[in-house]
């Protein structure tokens, strides 16, 4: 069988340090491993609307925004359709028909939804699409036959969902869907990076991310005006790595090689810790060693985005042909879908079937 | 601007007399009075596939049955766009969009929907699609910039529906869609016929309807079977002809010319009722008036139905070119929708745009 990945991003805004170790990265690493037949990645603007109809000139600008940083972070067209969802028509009917196999009560128990409602102060006046974008997703995914999802912890329930339409499907109608399979980032630290200020979630509202094309002064203000352990007040004092967001940033972005260049005072991240722990290190040595590693990691990424910029006519095209290639795909797999469902009634004189 | 019907029905059965002075003598007449310059009759199989998606093939045997209803009654592809939900993928795409101009609560509360869930059962297990179908039919109202929708009382609240996500979607994208109007059956009787059990709904279920491919015999049985009015015992007894079937139907379906030639000692439908709540007119003696009053509206019915049914490739041919027909002009209302809403990326350089 094809090894099929699918993922992709909402074009609410510029991608982040947190969508780069948990996904990014990854993602990168699964294109250049040769292990893959087709990889798609997916501008997933028609999702970013169920909660943003009114504002649809906000998705539609950050798609290339989106774009950028997929280029900059090493996302290669040559080996990954880059593609926009709302391009894919097929997509659409996938939904609607899939979601005759989904009761409402198994939506409203999907952990992540009750949780996006939560976070978003929807509560009674969530919208239908925005409700109904488990099932979405699972057309996504479907669509492309995606053995592979690497897609964050928290995506784990619509993943669950996912699976469960594929083999009501199935069931129902005989075998045609593909099961996927869920890829989680290795790394603890990656699975889900805090923000700045140490809330467990980054978020533009919040003001609290580092983004892939910060300048360097940015990231620099950012990294030094980060949260720490609060009960470490003096350098003397025993302090805590554990929750640290510093620390976590660390364990998400230092490599071996950075203590030679930046702090060759410590042997390793290990040795750092546990100074930290029994005291006497200060925040700001921490900090200052968080930056060179972060502008280290980040001025490649930064470095390829701005070459982009400058030939916005070519992301463009990447997009459109990418978007042509996803649409072949997916009209490929609803043909499938509409001769399982019998619903190919043009087809072979289907309708004239008495059978 | 141009007068547009859209209109249509579920293929889960063939079509009753219910259906037909409910909805289909109405289209026949809105059909031939010139008044209109578009009419589209759907066979909704997408939508009765919301709540019988396990069996795709009841659907599917039934939509040559109810083109062959629509022939029989006088529907003429010359003058009507007949076609087939499913093959205007459009309506899918139209529908993701509106989904999110709508909560969740807004369509728990729509009376259609309370109703049809109490009907089937359904309360918690509801299949998404199914709550999403009054969402669905706004789609299909707008695809075809119907300005009239001919349909019974019962969908009152669908269009209402209908008509804010046309307001809404018109305040956040600009003005794009068509306001519809409902149009009613002006003759009271037709507003909801009950079954001939007395039952508000004829339900093929409950086995109390009367088809219109139904055979003479089928007819006058269930005729001379049907519930009358319970304290009517004996035919010296005053009787009602309020909420007695018998009469509702006389109401329904009988002419004036019905009265020479069937019931000549009668001057009339108001006669025959005074005579019958005086007491001295027995209920045999007005089912079988009933029943030559339905065998004269029906047979024309059942013979055209009889010589569609020997050239199902020709109803096949109308079914498909009118869904061609169908399908580009809701290609072209999904083009204003995708304009209004500045999701045309590839149209026009729009993905670059920055405005």
């Amino acid at each position: 069988m094809k090894q099929i990945i699918l993922t992709g991003d909402r074009p609410t805004g510029r991608l982040h340090v947190g969508h780069y170790v948990g996904s990014l990265k990854e993602r990168v690493a699964l294109q250049n491993s040769g292990k893959f037949d087709e990889i798609y990645i997916m501008i997933a603007d028609a999702q970013a609307l169920t909660d943003n109809a009114e504002h649809p000139e906000k998705v539609r600008q950050n798609i290339m925004n989106v774009a950028l940083d997929y280029l900059a972070c090493g996302l290669d067209p040559e080996k990954s359709t880059l593609f926009i969802q709302s391009m894919i028509p097929e997509l659409t009917e996938l939904t609607f028909y899939y979601m005759n196999l989904v009761t409402v009560s198994r939506v409203q128990r999907n952990p992540t939804v009750k949780a996006e409602i939560q976070m978003r102060n929807f509560e009674a006046s969530i919208p239908v699409g925005f409700f109904c974008y488990p099932i979405s997703q699972a057309a996504d995914i479907t669509a492309f036959r995606a053995t592979a999802v690497p897609v964050g912890e928290d995506q784990l329930p619509m993943l669950e969902q996912c699976k469960e339409i594929v083999h009501k499907f199935n069931a129902v109608y005989g075998d045609t869907l593909v099961d996927p399979q869920i890829i989680l980032p290795k790394n603890q630290a990656c699975l889900r990076l805090p923000g700045i200020d140490g809330k467990a979630k980054m978020s533009k509202s919040l003001g609290n991310c580092i983004y892939l094309s910060d300048s360097p002064e940015d990231i620099r203000t950012k990294v030094m005006s980060m949260f720490t352990d609060p009960t470490h007040l003096r350098r003397e004092d025993p302090g805590h790595t554990e929750g640290n967001p510093v620390f976590i940033y660390l364990d998400a972005f230092c490599r071996p090689e950075y203590f030679p260049e930046f702090l060759p005072e410590y042997s390793g991240l290990d040795e750092l810790k546990a100074h930290y722990q029994r005291g006497g290190l200060g925040d700001v040595k921490v900090k200052k060693f968080l930056n060179n590693v972060l502008q280290a990691e980040l001025a490649p990424i930064r470095q390829r985005r701005e070459d982009w910029e400058k030939r916005l006519p070519d992301v463009y095209e990447i997009l459109r042909v990418g978007s042509e290639t996803a649409r072949r795909t997916a009209a490929a797999t609803l043909r499938d879908v509409r001769h399982a469902m019998r619903i190919d009634y043009f087809e072979d004189n289907n309708l004239l079937r008495k059978d």
